[in-house]
Order: structure tokens, then sequence, then C-alpha cells
């Protein structure tokens, strides 16, 4: 069986691209891995997510380990099969989610014990368990169990958190043990500090992992501070192995986050934002739901090669929004996931053919220019 | 542009096969439209309908006139643009949905006015608007307007019903004009009243039509007089035109329509139970909520391949139905509506092969097996 491994091709800059090479497949980094929660990219059929450019999905442990249970899943042949997506999937640890989903969660050096929000059926994850359930799951890419603390937040208290991931970090690899094939990726944790943000990745080094991730970003703390962050954080970390800031973001996070060397990204917007009607374009975002777009035959993004785009007009799209039919749904999920994963391919050319501030600069030109004036 | 045209292939008993020829490709009968109510069948994409091997879809009037409106459809180039859907669209009248689902209807001698049922605004349907409106849809098969009784009736009120839809008939007829290419069937009406059912299929053959629905059936009368009143309504219209039942129905009320000389019907069931969790199989119907269902690896039926049978287990179409993701609407969908299209499939080959009989056999014992055993 292959080992997991990444391969940096080009660097320009801060921003890298490159191969993560898995037995289920190759990554190109910079990656973009759509959230297929509950074992399902929502509204997408996998074969429509791989047609939009996606080599990797991510799943959700604290969800799939409620609904439809990890024993279950693994039970049936484990996640790729269930799902019906033959490439990698990364998981994460399930410990975002307990503290932003679950009730009545209660934290101890041991783990966290909480309330399903489905049924208030009452659970427990620990380090040494979200390694059991990821392995249930099959997943390619294993996440380290860790606290994520809301920002702001005082520094004691983010030390401490921290302090405990990287028990837990040291738990979760002890755990993992040896499986070949699959790879263990660490979370850095420390907030805005940048001396607790070194502490973490010094700790996590010191453990070995096969990839590193920038956690406990994208919460609240806004662009500025995010970016602010990733300038010392992305650096802490090992220059050959996969980088990857969790649950960011909108397309200017991620192109900002590549241009400070983050290799892999995931999050729901895309997604999310096809079912409420939020479209993203190269020049920016568009509400389909306005009136202006009732009578406009024009597609959503002339330069876009997606079937809502080569397909269908606005007008049609209104239509199916306000009359609420799942095609809508399923159209500006397909359209939105097409538009991150066309802007992933052209930062990855861009980083090879050394054009990245090119790429970035006509980038934030077009988005300035807002959407098409309506007819 | 080429006439639409009716070639009957085959005949055996009653039950016939052929061919429609329109200038939007061709239709194989016996056929079954699913419905695209709001320019979309719910859940799936038209190259997905196409796949499942449906030749035509029916649009509904109704909802189209009032969102995004006939004019609307018009001016971006009609319905099948609009709705990316090529080949034939039916449409029918509106008369059915004015009466299932509008407020405050009132019936004259002109017309009907209602309320819309989306946003209470005063609307009018006559024999003349509801020509213009599939007009500017630009459908293949327009339907006369007519009105629909509620079964059961009595006698006097359906008579004069049917008379009325009889004048309105002969104004569609007149309204609708010379549109080469277009086509445009009469509907039987007269409850469940053989010499009523005559008396309304000689009026429509005098007026002259391209086809001849059986209208008013599948409206609460039971399968048995629904059947009880095919075996001499399909009869009395002509033999040389597509005979199309409305609104029908469940498998074996179409395999016993078929039996009866039908050669078109259209239905929400497939689509809707595919939303509802209802899943139409060769040994009958099973329902995906049920926990017998939870870890089953096996397909809803391991002799279909649509994509939920080949790609999924019950197990998983199970998960996603509870969890009410999406995709669970767009697996049951997508194989409802490929058992639909491979039973008429099944039927044409039937008839052209003289063992229709034989083919109903098979039907019936098929289903009396019931669902397979739990594991």
């Amino acid at each position: 069986m292959t080992k997991f491994s990444f391969t940096r091709t080009a660097q320009d800059g801060r921003a890298r691209t490159g191969v993560i090479e898995t037995t289920r497949g190759a990554i190109r980094t910079p990656a973009f891995m759509p959230v297929g929660t509950a074992a399902t990219v929502k509204a997408m059929l996998p074969g429509s997510v791989r047609e939009t450019g996606a080599d990797i999905l991510l799943g959700n442990t604290y969800h799939l380990m409620l609904r439809p249970t990890a024993e279950r899943i693994e039970r049936l042949g484990g996640l790729h099969k269930f799902m019906n997506w033959e490439r990698p999937i990364l998981t994460d640890s399930g410990g975002f989610q307990v503290m932003s989903l679950a009730a009545l969660r209660k934290l101890t050096e041991k783990g966290v014990t909480f309330k399903s929000h489905i049924d208030g059926s009452k659970h427990e994850i620990t380090p040494e368990r979200s390694m059991e359930i990821q392995r249930m799951l099959g997943s390619d890419i294993v996440m380290c169990f860790d606290e994520c603390p809301a920002l702001p937040a005082d520094r004691a208290r983010i030390s401490e958190s921290m302090q405990l991931s990287m028990r837990w970090a040291a738990r979760s690899k002890e755990a993992f043990g040896d499986r070949p094939g699959h790879a263990l990726f660490g979370i850095q944790q420390g907030g805005l500090e940048e001396d607790l943000r070194a502490e973490s990745a010094a700790a996590l080094r010191e453990i070995g992992f096969d990839g590193y991730a920038v956690g406990g970003l994208a919460v609240g703390e806004g662009q500025e501070a995010m970016f602010g962050c990733l300038d010392f954080a992305a650096g802490q970390l090992p220059e050959d192995t996969p980088r990857y800031l969790m649950g960011v973001g909108k397309p200017d996070d991620i192109v900002g986050a590549v241009a400070r060397g983050i290799d892999m990204m995931d999050c729901v917007l895309p997604s999310r934002s096809g079912r409420t009607g939020q479209v993203f374009t190269r020049r920016g975002v568009l509400n389909i739901k306005n009136a202006r777009h009732a009578d406009d035959p024009r597609p959503l993004d002339d330069r876009c090669d997606c079937p809502a785009c080569r397909q269908y007009s606005r007008a049609y799209l209104h239509h199916v929004f306000r009359s609420q039919e799942i095609i809508a749904s399923m159209l500006m999920t397909w359209h939105n996931l097409h538009y991150y994963q066309t802007l992933m391919a052209g930062m990855r050319d861009a980083v090879s053919e050394m054009r990245f501030a090119a790429f970035e600069a006509e980038f934030h030109a077009a988005r300035a220019e807002g959407d098409i004036e309506p007819l």
C-alpha cells in the first residue's frame, strides 16, 4: 500500500503548489475540500462533485457518529463505499462540532461528554474514541481530537485550551497507531497569539504528524486578524508536509490563505450558499432571489462552464429558487463548487507559472467590478 | 415542419404500441410522462430524466401561468429552452389544477376566475386564454380547457359539466387555430356513465383533434371503477390517434390502462414518492424510512440499473432519507422514474412480441412476492 506523501512542485512567494499522493488517488494542492457532512455533499451526486474538480471530500465525525453511527458505516464497508466516493476523504475529529452543535457539553482531561442535537442521546468523544471512529469510517486523512475555543477569549483560556489540545494530540497519535496508507494530521491552536502558536507547533512537530492544520481560526475573528495570524502561524509548521486551514472560507479568504502558504481548506460556504441563493462568480457574489434576475436570460457567469451556466438563465434559477424547487439547490451548489474548484485550479497554475501575485491582482480586480449590470 | 403523427406498430388484445412523431422527437407509446410542474421534474436534472427513458414531459399551465408567468417564459424563448428540455412537452389546460388548488373559484360559461394559491392574485382562464398560455409556453401537445367534476357526483351534474367541457373543446379548437408541428388533444368527460362518455367522444370526434384524452378519472373513484370505465371509454375514442389517460397512476393502474388501449399517461406519483420515501420496484412498494433497511447493504432492486440501485445500499438511502438530505429525493426520484420507464419499455416490447398477457401475469406475480426478506 502506498504511503501518504506530499510533493511540492512549485513555490511563488509563500504560495505553494504540489500533490498529495494517497492510496485512493492524488490530491492537487492547494486543494479545496467540499464538505460532505452526513455522507453527502448536500444536493450533489458524488460524480457531479468530482466533475467540479474535487479530489477529496471532508466528512464530519460528529454527525456520522450520531447518525448512522460509525459502527454501522464500518459494517457496511466504510464511508467511501457507503457514500459512493472512491477518492480520498478527510474526516474531522468531532471536536469542533461538539462545541458548536451538541447540548450539555462537559469537558474534562479525558475528553468531552455531550448530548446529541438529533435525539438527546448521551455520547463521549475522547482522543482515543475519535481515532476509533475515524478508523471505522475508513478516512484517508484523520484529524487529531482537539479543543477549539471561540474567539475572542483571554490569553490564559487560549493557552490552557491549547495545552489540552497538545496532550490530546499525543494521545491521538498513540491511539492512531501504525496505519499504512492512512495519514494523521495534528492541529495547531493558540488563538491569535504568536508565541502560543509557536509553542503549539513545536509540540506537534515533536509528536510528529503527516500533515499539520491551523485550527482555531475562522471562528469570528475577522479576515484581517486571521491573515495576521496566518502570517506567522503557517510558517511555524513544517514546509515539507501539507498545511491545512480548517473551515475556511470565502473566496478571498482562500486566496489570502494560499498566499500565506496554506495547501488545503474546507468550508460549507459554497454548498450552503447554493441552497440559500448566494452565488459566487469571478465578479463577486450575487443573490439569485433578487428581482433583477427575474427576466435575465444571461447565465450566472458567461465564462463558467458548469451545467448551471451552460444550460440555464438567471431567470430560470431565480424562478426555481423562488419556487423552492430542489433543482435550484442542485444547480447553484454545482455552480458554487465549480467556482471554488476553478479558483483552486487557477491558483495552482499561477503558482506553477510563478505569477501568483498577478493572479491575486486579477482576482481582486474582477471582484471589484461587481456583478454584471441589469439589462 | 413535420406534422404530428401517430403510427401503431403492433396491437395485442386492446394493448397497443407505436410511436408519436413530433418536431421535437419521437415518443414511444405506451408512454409515461413525468410531471415537470413548475418547469422542473422535482429533484431531477433534465438529462437525468432523459436517462430514465422519458421521451416527453408534462408541464402544468396553472403553475406556470402564476409563476414565472407564460409571458415571461415566452420572452425567454419558451418552456423547452427555459427548463433545458429539448424533447416534446405536453401541457395541461390549467382546468384541473384550478379546481384542486386555487381559491375563490368562480365557474361561468366563459371560463373560470380564481385567486392564486401562491399570492392571492386574481386570474381568469377561459378556453381562449388556455390556448394562448400553452402557445406562449411553446408546448408540443396542447390540451383543451375542460372542467373536471370530482367523483362521486350525480348524473345531472356530470352531464352538465361534460356538455360545458364539449363547448369549451370547440372554443379551444377554434382558438388553437392552425399551428403546424403542434398538436391539440380533446378531453373526454362523462364520469363513469357509458352513454355520457359516448356522447362526449362523439362531440370530440365531430370537432376533430390530433389525440384524445380520457379525463375525469383517477379522482377518487378507485381502480375497479376506473378500469370499468376504461373498458368502454377507450374504445369510444378513435383508434388511429393517441389515447391519453390523464393523471394515472400507480404501476398496476398503468398496466391495466395499457391493457385497455391507452397510449399515454402522466402522474406525479413516481417523483412525489421519491421525496416521501416510497419506492417502486418490480416486487411492489417499499418505504425506505422503515428501520428494516437501516443495515441492509442490498440495493432497492438488484435487477435495476439506475444509479440509486447500482451505487447505493438501502442502508445509505435510509440514512440520507432520515437525515432529510436532498440526495435522498434525487436518488429515489431517479429510481422511481427509471422503474416507471422500464415498465413502459417492458410493455412496449411485450405488445410488439404479442405476449402482453404473459407480461401482465409476470408483473402481478412479481408484485405478489412482495419485497425481499429482511437479512
